[in-house]
């Protein structure tokens, strides 16, 4: 198999270093360049000196960036919305292969986007094309994408365990609440209080408590593109003192746990990055951090009682770049699990 | 004032320790004796080294321990469950007041008690003289009680919300799903693989999932209670990697936050350790950690969606041994702040 | 005893915030103001949620602190060096009595001062009247001073160890070597990588490498001081990742650790603060960590072998805000326990 | 390249758990068995739920162990000291080649490993056969070695900067100071207080200290070794709450910085797993956490004053797994860095 070129569009991100680590030891993959707008014209060892040894390249401008659209094969952007699309157009209009970490093209309704993210979308017209990057349900269609729209993490971990059940049909979709909690380089690298050693550790919070959250568009789309009918949720997210990964808890109204879990295991069960487990070996963040797997189990459902669908996953790997390169080996026909094992 | 003489049942667990220290300062208050089963002829300061100048003395044996019941005003019992009631007894006998930190006398019902802990109660007789002690709700029973019934920390940070709205008549109880996170000080200091440094940190899981952990009839018996009906929770309790602290996301189908956050201040205004906060200023483990306060707050509730209760206390002291010097205070008639500031 | 009025410059750090709730329970002491360049204007409750119910007054600038110079009794300064002296000055000019945690008073030589500061500092001639705050050591001279200059962290946590065995002429002083570790609250509050929480938890560093930390003149200062001769220090802090303490690791050539622990318990025995602990139980950060204890214990010196002495302090207790209200209980002939216990 | 095959003694440890998911995915090698005393006849991902999907072996006693001995090429053990020799036994009698991670085949005089461990070897003519399994030292002995005693974590942190500079003879080897700082993770994972999630979080302690750790004796043989006379050390041992990683801060009378770092990377400048960082790029923690890395830097030395070599390696790999391994990629002519990119 011949390599491809790689871009990274925003490298010195915590999902761009991650890229980094994880396609310097992928086989059929070569990184091209690396952008960063702070730090350009540094090495990327000089900004993440752990990185020293594996790829040491020097980080270009965007603007350079945009000039290598003719050289490289697939550009991962790990930009913020609204900065990642408009940067992506150019290497789009090169026919180049595009995984876009960030949400811009997630949303398939323009107004719906702009309504959350606050701006309007530089090219609308490409939200019907991007493929929903999430694998395990979209597969056939990302073969053939150009635009690969990598889910975020919290949808990830929210609509794996809910969309085989919604999709049979045995959820009462009116009555869900997530209530999700996230390591902290989930807020990435720019620096916050909230994010501040003294001020997260011995600590945890809620915010964009009720409907606030703009993981929420994605999570309902998805959820209403299942169900046939429109889905609103009740979503909490929880900051946690620790660095990777995050723990779903999802209530329901549905069916015993049992038969939820026998619903996941047809759905994914010869997937290689979802394990379902039984209620007697419950999912833990611990089990799934520094790897790109999602671990599923459900509780509940007799006698009326809700269902609880726990699910955990590494935030930067199944819920970010991990997701991304698998979503990559898709696109490419490489082998699924390539640079993820 | 004259002091009143104490004595600490199960003096060597992170509840017994946290007495110590705190009625060390506690104006009112001298330590006559405390107990360890393990430690016994022990000094304090050798089990652990962080008294040291404190107090210093030496630990007796839960036999030794019952001959004082002669020379003492007030026992707490930090003991486990099944086991204080026993050695409580020659206290209670001897009307000595008895502040239970343990579930031996929360539930009033005997045969709830013997389902949920698995042992048939040593004295059910005095089950209905035993006040729940959550002094916000209960202290003119308090005032006049021998045995107060130390609530358990998840309780205190369910039920401190809870209460106010259920008496309001504007929650359905139906409906009322506990998502809880607790540091690893709630599991106690009693080694096992799950509270190990290496497993709980940078870790994060759910336990006791559905309707399964010993807490959960002592928020229904009060809820229950509060409501005129049988109420049935979802509680979910998870263990994240911080030292002391609860916080509680409470769902419900309830008025908007608004309404809810002005019967919390009615009911709590005057409170000296329950801090009502605004939407915008929710709770964090942060702010209560190391005090006695509990921080309340309010979210969602708009337009059918579920009301988001969210509360905020240090499992150590307003969950546990900062509450049971507080029902102290009140039992004595000493300013309810006293050894808490 | 009547009250003193006090005044806190800079309180939106977090010793000033430290200060603010040590403060709030000492039976002598009333906060009058307190300032802050960044928040004036606001209430502190809304920078720091937790001292809701505390301290809720409202921050006043840095200019309008200066006008309440006739009105209080006592200043803590916790602002940065440099800016500390300026702000003081109008305090010190109207007879206020001055704690001031920064380093502005306490190296006694102007040129050094200047030198390791890279400023020159704003009234020289206060230096020789200023007198450092190392209570064990200058409890005599403190108890009429105008201006304290309450010592650095990591000096408490070398000089207490040291300065009893340097002053019997035990130790080869040509011989110390410092290695101390920190907390990331001894990095401030202020913004920057090094404190954000991915960066800091799960890692440790060591930085200011060789004799380069800020701290070593004063550590030098008082070390020669007590050897009547130059003394020299090789010093490295490194970064550790929990949010309070300093744990110092000191090698010299000296005598046999029991001589050491010795020489510190005739020093230190009558000490409220200071505990020699014996080489069988050495010192933990834990111990310390939310206490004003300094805790110190000597292993090694047999046979030529290095002395190591061991010393664990709370750097915003003992290694700042608990021992700048214990110079103030000095000042003022309070109890020198008062509010930190 | 035919793949060899592989047992694991002892895999129920954290280095065997770490070995099992580094050979999962090594190119070159297989699983043949993996034993454990506690939970034979268990499912691996019974005890380890994280490695479900990686290897689901079940457990065999080490007694069922042992007449695997005809059908492996290569053991590692990852059993306790004393008792892992005694289980190596078969597996050497049959000609397998054997790494030991213990510290049973480590130190080459039978007597100095008596009185360190308290034993009598079981078959000291072993002792001299047996390469010590620093791979940037012994490369050659190892190539043809049938035991290989992969070095302890604290002596791989110090030996590797300090051999180079010991060797070139620059180093006055009677001033050595070994301060080291290591996560929990190096303690093991039987439960014990001092590893307990409470006791070690948010605290610092220093253990075995002055000349009492273990693994004394093959850091000061050799470093014996390459100076050509006895070599005694000071070593402090420090507990730090994170779970992967060592820092040691070294300390010697030497030659100025630049010139010891112009020596180590004279000797590691091809090495693929040593990284020699300059003075202004020193090692963290986290540079290696998570890879066989170890990172190297130098500070002082100037004007008489210590040198501080600075080192940082991940415990469980380049301290023991990820050594392991590389001992075997060596022993089998294997690429080094298969199955550690």
């Amino acid at each position: 198999v011949k390599k491809v070129s790689i871009g990274i569009l925003g490298a010195t991100s915590y999902t761009g270093i991650e890229l980094v680590r994880r396609l310097h030891s992928h086989p059929h993959a070569d990184i091209a360049f690396a952008s960063s707008q702070s730090y350009a014209g540094q090495k990327l060892s000089g900004v993440f000196p752990e990185v020293l040894g594996m790829w040491d390249g020097e980080l270009v401008s965007p603007e350079q960036s945009a000039k290598q659209a003719g050289h490289v094969d697939c550009v991962f952007s790990c930009l913020p919305h609204a900065v990642s699309a408009q940067l992506c157009l150019p290497f789009i209009d090169k026919g180049v292969k595009v995984v876009d970490l960030s949400a811009d093209f997630r949303i398939r309704d323009a107004a719906v986007y702009a309504a959350w993210y606050g701006a309007a979308h530089p090219r609308p017209a490409l939200l019907s094309q991007a493929v929903f990057g999430l694998v395990e349900h979209y597969r056939t269609q990302i073969r053939t994408a150009q635009i690969v729209a990598n889910p975020g993490c919290y949808p990830t971990s929210i609509l794996l365990p809910l969309l085989p059940l919604v999709k049979a049909g045995v959820v009462d979709t009116r009555t869900i609440i997530a209530d999700s909690k996230s390591g902290v380089s989930g807020a990435g690298r720019t620096l916050k209080l909230s994010s501040h050693f003294v001020e997260a550790n011995e600590n945890l919070s809620a915010y964009s408590v009720g409907h606030a959250h703009r993981h929420i568009p994605e999570i309902e789309q998805e959820l209403s593109g299942a169900a046939g009918r429109a889905v609103t949720i009740t979503f909490t997210p929880h900051l946690v003192p620790l660095n990777r990964g995050i723990f779903s808890t999802i209530y329901f109204a549905g069916p015993p746990a049992k038969q939820c879990e026998e619903i996941a295991r047809a759905a994914y069960g010869s997937e290689p990055f979802v394990r379902v487990r039984a209620s007697t070996d419950l999912p833990k963040i611990g089990f799934v951090a520094g790897t790109n797997y999602c671990d599923i189990a459900f509780a509940g459902g007799e006698n009326g009682a809700p269902v609880i669908a726990l699910c955990a996953i590494d935030n930067l790997l199944k819920g970010a770049s991990g997701q991304a390169i698998q979503n990559m080996n898709v696109v490419f026909g490489f082998d699924e699990t390539a640079g993820l094992s």
